[in-house]
């Protein structure tokens, strides 16, 4: 297993390289990645390269056995570079152009930009193409990172125009799928259609999203680009990856990952200006999104946080464990190599407050300990548990447009994607029960359950990927605001949840948004629900049954009689409908039976253990992850003698897993 | 009686528009709106007109019997318009042009915008002006919504020096009149004068209050522009309006409704991102503005809200009962004609989310019940209510200069125009007195009680108007600060409240502003104020009188002495002065008292509860609104039998009003 | 003394100038600034001057024996200037050229601007260098205020490159010490450097600190051209001042000062805006700012506020005894003239909102009696008060730089730089010690203690100074977040607090940024804090000591063995180390002792009673400052027979000080 840091070498006087990796190399890391910002080193003025530095410095890695990852530098552009070429810069939405001064100030649309990268990525491939100790390429960093993925100058424009021809062939169509005639927004030139830059009101939703869809795939068209430009000079023993971000942004991770060996995610459970680490659940659910975006593919983290971040602002200073527990929690969920970012902190530059294994200092110290820790620990046991699987019974659709079509209609101050995707991934992840993130592209009956939470732009193909899966006996679980767009970000006419209300058995005649003042209360009617009551937020859609049955009705002195959560048997299979925003108490309940009568595994724990299995054709191998920083907790541990590699320590019955305490349990089959 | 629905046959498949046609004939509706954003449609490249659509609709319609209403499609220039004249986007105070791709994207200054208006409407009144279908146009669409009042380009900064010119004649005469000296800025060309873009400081309060009345006034002179285009060509028979909002925009309805025949209004109590309606009387007080807009005459509700309503955020859905109550409002209120918005929500662009009598689904449910309840209560009876009058023996001043003058300088972070606004009106609503929203330009004898609240910028006409109103026994309700500022936004200098210090009876030495977590307290001392005591926000007058008395003094250690409320005889009348933001209950009990003194009627209700009044020569009609979104209410009916019409029922002494019912009575006289 | 008022004759007309000179004369007054605003009046076209209206008035002002102060009016070029040359517009961060319309709309890099600015003060300077009422320049009007002190534009760009070469004259020295190669950024033309506009992250925190002391350092160069200007023409009995602001602007006072006779200020304890004044600690501390600024030499207060302030808001209205006592208040730190804001607010412009010694309707009442009450107070004693020392034995250390690299990095959301400079400063005012504000520049041995608060960016000067100083016995506080930075705003490299470690005897191996919802609890350990805790915000140095002892650490389950406020012997002296943002309580239970052991004088009184000592030879004063609103406070009277100049009286032991109140008692030494 690959276990690394982060390093620049080019930031430290050379007399310092040594001691780094001497020290680097007690540790005990394997790889260390470079250069992912070195272009003005590279190519000091244009045309002219010099690889005088990374030479040196990745012959000394060498000699001392790490291999090497190297980052193609296209996300920092040389001063010189934007002082020839300014028409490089991006635009924001008011038309404000992004000076240089920091990173990823360049548009992805500038043709002139396309051609430096080929010419700097040329170079690169062909001087470290052959090197032995380069295993492998990261393109770029973090595509799209800080509002960087939407750029609205004149190029996008043009680039956009272009892009809307190819998809659409005629105007006609354009006009005819976006539904122009509204606000006589009728285009009779491709040279008129807009980026969406200030306007008065708001845009047209079915153009946001295609400018999204645009943003997402002139990145991919670039990565591409640097792609193809490496595999002419490399070698098939060295891979290509890019290191996502998961944040929302016009980015369409699975499709770029088609042209990568394996995709790569940055790993910042905290960062500037939070107070407290996201929750286990949150983290949890990156991990499955890295590993749903090449179909169960194991991932690198090539960052991997190991001390406070921040840029002006400096976030939580993870506790003494944290930095053990989320490693194990990445490996559990699919990572198979982690690179710590960063090796030292840096004196100088924007990133001074991103502190790393070193601090500014450079003197080893708890941080250092606690990789060592982990290190050892996974010493001659990482690769088995690694190549073991994660299995699930349970999967979890995720796709971006749809999180961009919320972004351009939120319905309400209360709704945040991430949150709301949370509300329903959340209870199952409490349950301990394993889950794939899958898009349309999955055979469905590898599943026993199927949640497809706020599915608000639905495509026709899964719909009936998901009409299939049921009849033949699945279990699927929608929740409010399902069914209502088509591909185009165009209103279904039917009436919700429109294509799928069939399979529901219900029909949603009204709903309401909810501000952040408002909630409405829904009581429990039936099954595990019955007595149950939760307040819910931010939507409520006012159900009618047709063929479902009624789970929870709203208290509203208005919409009493309206159901809030519905099962209905369609075909061999179930449809339930969670209509509005409930508490993670009332949906836990409700999985719990859903599970059990699909026959998921799902355990309880005390809040915040985090439990994780993987399995091998002999071995079980159970990760037990507290994520609570004040609290030990008791838990009881499945059947079976339970060892645990690293101390050699059995456990069997109950265990007690101190406060931020991470261990891997193994039992034989 | 017209009551109708706002209808965009472009939107919707023509095999669709027999259904629609059908459903609205069997809803009882007698009139459509449409093409207001059609541009596009009838003009696809410059210079080519096309109507067949718009034909085809009117022709069916027709069949039907149905009268049509035509918008010109001004608010929405097209795409090819913009491509070819970009000069005519608007500009905002930081210099950003605000893009095609929503609507109102236009400055009224270009003078190529103002060409190509007129072409369309010449072209369109040509066509339709003859039609016996259409009985009237809609100029444009809500005049400056969504701050498209002021534009801030060079265009906008060459017509406001030419505006000025006109106004001032001698740049001696401006820069005396604003005050330029004050940080040397005097203009010595016409030429040097800026539209308010972004300065590190504030703009002088005196251009501004002439910029907005400039981007009013071109507003003015814009519309003129289609109305006489119109004039020429569409016979008598056909009306001319223009749909309002009442929103604080720099525009004078008042002044621009001389080129209509009747206004329009459209009346959204609630909208996207409202959790909850406005109050009654703020929904109240925009149908007095709509009435006094050409002095009492009846008005059109061109946009009747009919769901819930908003663009990427979706607000409050109106509760079965809304619909009427809100209808009944503004008919009892003086709306002659009620058009719902819209007939069907739309399935694409931006509006997506404003629904209708029909959702996206097309199907008729409890909104379409609800509209067809109104229209069959008002059969046969409509006309004779509309006919009635609404009789006022209270006006309450409203100028929208003064509005401007306040948005200039708001004085304290708790100051908000509106509210304020309503702090004076919502009691003379509460105790159900009739009152009529009025400018200088009536005749006050017609009133016993005028009420003109934070009067702080003045004209003297109008003081003058109030000196002899109430030397012959009128009774004037003044509020804090009072005389303030002159027609140039010049401060007074004299002692406040200056030229109408004397018909106060007081002096105010010492004021103070109250930020949001400040408030005074303040003591009734006499009259019906005795023993009462209020909270006071926003805004302290530290009053002394001269030949006033006192009725209310603040409790402060330093102001004890000081009043807070006073009561002055004034030749034959009355004038009271509230010097600090107290609470409604202080307000309505001092109302009460004045009420009863000037003999005017008014009658308490249970909260939430209105009653509104309307007079023939030989029946009384009496509007009982519940605004209760909760509780039903018990009211005491004036002396008399009254029945209702739509039920044939008939009611005295107490009467029970179910929460959000509403009910016209009539008396016999 | 010089007590006086801000006029604007331009502002009245004539026949207004009499009344006004006779009551300013009946007030007592004796010096009037005027003509800071008056540019387009003395040249109203370009190259022509006209001095007409200032020679007329100071003409009478001169026949009524007061003197005069002018104002170089460059803070408003006029509206001609800004026409013909656009170029000398600012630009702000985002690229929008501010425009005409209010005051300060310059970049002082226009060389343009600097040629018109050179003109206008030759021509003052030549008309009225000679004049016998004239006594003294001001400069310009508040530099850099409202945001005026940074702009973005091209000239400000092309001027920052000079300004770099000119500091580092090579490229490479620039590259090293602002360590450019992170993010690829190294410089290879002068011309490719930016001005810090929009980014999608943040720029380099080396080239923001160098960008404010380029603005800085720009005005100050703009500042020594006009006073050279002014020295070519003006007699040496005319004093040249500037009226400063101390709000974090990227201004030097302190360099600017080396060019001026003395410093001014304008002081505004409350403005626009504020519900309430700043407390008695922050006005003090910018009085001691002002005193420290020529190292301890006397300076104007040229606005001094007399009612309330404000442009579109307004701020509290200050209560009777607030004038006299903000005036006592900076007399007795060290202003030597008082000029009151404004003589009568202006009716027009801006600033219309700020309420001056008479209102807009020119009578005299409670603010003139106050002013008079002041004049009376003082006269034939002033002089003698003014003259006699302000003695500090505590310094506390201040220099823009830091508070810029704060502004910079600020950390957490909870840190606003005046805030936590005055959490160590308050409490040393609390206890009526009398402390200097210093730099770099003075000799630390007369002082008996100094207080190093948030010392981040740190100079090596500094730091070897404080060291030898406490080798020689001198006592030093320092807070968290000490010894960061050099002056290149680069980490240093040593263990925190890195060069100033060992005199504290400690080491900061971890430490946390607390947000807004965060804090640490501090227990003290020994000495006077023992049993004392205190809730700790924005930040916390979990420190560990080499030489020093704890004196309390943190109450926490990770960090419950860290210091959090350390004492060390080095040398002959002492170094306190204050780890958190503990409460004003904790702090000054420490100072009282750190006080006593060093032997400085210290007071407890009620809260917001502020005792003020000045020192002659043969005489003491004492200023009593009671600046709680609403209550009177018992204070005891240092030992003696205590007189008041104004009065007569006597006082011993006891004294009771009304609210508001303000005295200076006189003791015989």
């Amino acid at each position: 297993m690959y276990i690394g840091v982060d390093y620049y070498p080019e930031q430290w006087p050379r007399e310092r390289w040594e001691t780094d990796l001497q020290m680097m190399k007690e540790l005990g890391i394997n790889v260390i990645r470079i250069a992912e910002f070195g272009w003005s080193l590279m190519e000091p003025e244009e045309g002219t390269f010099d690889f005088t530095l990374y030479d040196e410095a990745i012959k000394r890695m060498h000699s001392y056995g790490f291999d090497v990852v190297l980052g193609t530098p296209t996300a920092t552009p040389p001063a010189w570079l934007i002082e020839k070429y300014p028409e490089v810069l991006p635009v924001d939405d008011h038309g404000h152009v992004i000076s240089f001064g920091a990173r990823r100030h360049y548009t992805v649309n500038s043709e002139v930009y396309q051609l430096l990268s080929k010419r700097i990525v040329t170079e690169m491939a062909k001087r470290y193409g052959q090197h032995p100790a380069v295993i492998g390429w990261q393109v770029d960093n973090e595509y799209g990172h800080e509002k960087s993925d939407r750029s609205y100058g004149d190029i996008d424009q043009t680039a956009f125009q272009s892009w809307l021809k190819e998809k659409y062939d005629s105007l006609d169509a354009l006009n005819e799928r976006w539904g122009t005639v509204f606000w006589s927004q009728t285009y009779t030139r491709w040279s008129q259609i807009p980026v969406p830059r200030k306007v008065y009101q708001e845009h047209n939703p079915s153009l946001l999203l295609d400018f999204d869809r645009f943003c997402a795939e002139m990145y991919n068209r670039y990565n591409r680009m640097q792609v193809e430009v490496l595999r002419t000079f490399i070698p098939e023993r060295q891979f290509i990856t890019h290191n996502f971000v998961y944040t929302g942004l016009a980015q369409d991770q699975k499709e770029m990952a088609k042209d990568l060996d394996f995709i790569s995610f940055d790993n910042y459970p905290v960062w500037g200006g939070l107070a407290d680490p996201i929750s286990p659940a949150a983290i949890a659910r990156q991990h499955d999104l890295c590993r749903g975006t090449k179909n169960g593919k194991g991932y690198w983290v090539m960052e991997e946080l190991s001390g406070a971040q921040g840029w002006s602002q400096i976030g939580y200073n993870p506790r003494p464990g944290h930095l053990k527990l989320w490693t194990y929690q990445a490996i559990s969920r699919g990572a198979e190599a982690i690179v710590y970012f960063r090796w030292r902190a840096a004196r100088y530059g924007t990133e001074q407050f991103c502190h790393g294994i070193l601090d500014h200092d450079g003197k080893p110290r708890r941080k250092y300990d606690e990789v060592k820790e982990v290190i050892d620990s996974l010493s001659g046991f990482a690769d088995e548990w690694i190549a073991s699987d994660y299995k699930a019974d349970v999967a979890f659709y995720h796709d971006p447009e749809n999180e961009w079509a919320w972004q351009i209609q939120p319905h309400s101050d209360q709704f945040e994607y991430v949150k709301e995707y949370l509300r329903f991934y959340e209870p199952a992840h409490s349950l301990n029960t394993q889950a794939n993130i899958i898009r349309d592209d999955e055979d469905l009956s590898r599943y026993k359950v199927v949640v497809v939470p706020i599915y608000f732009l639905t495509k026709k193909r899964f719909n009936d990927q998901l009409k299939d899966y049921v009849k033949n006996g699945g279990t699927v679980v929608f929740s409010y605001r399902t069914g209502v767009k088509d591909e185009d970000n165009v209103v279904t006419e039917e009436t919700l949840p429109g294509d799928l209300a069939e399979m529901c058995g219900i029909e949603v005649p009204e709903y309401e948004s909810l501000r952040a003042d408002k909630s409405s209360h829904v009581n429990g009617q039936a099954g595990v629900l019955e007595g149950l009551s939760s307040d819910g937020e931010v939507w409520s859609d006012y159900i009618e049954t047709t063929t479902a049955d009624v789970l929870a009705t709203y208290e509203d002195s208005w919409f009493q009689d309206k159901a809030a959560i519905t099962k209905n048997n369609y075909g061999q299979g179930t449809v339930y409908y969670i209509g509005s925003g409930v508490e993670s108490a009332m949906i836990r309940k409700l999985y719990t039976s859903i599970f059990q009568e699909a026959g998921v595994r799902s355990s309880e724990t005390p809040e915040k253990v985090e439990l994780v299995w993987r399995e091998s054709s002999d071995q079980t191998y159970l990760a037990v992850l507290n994520h609570d920083v004040e609290e030990s907790h008791k838990i009881s541990l499945p059947e079976g003698e339970w060892s645990e590699n690293s101390t050699g320590n059995s456990y069997s019955g109950e265990l007690m897993i101190p406060r931020l305490g991470s261990m891997v349990l193994v039992k034989q089959k």
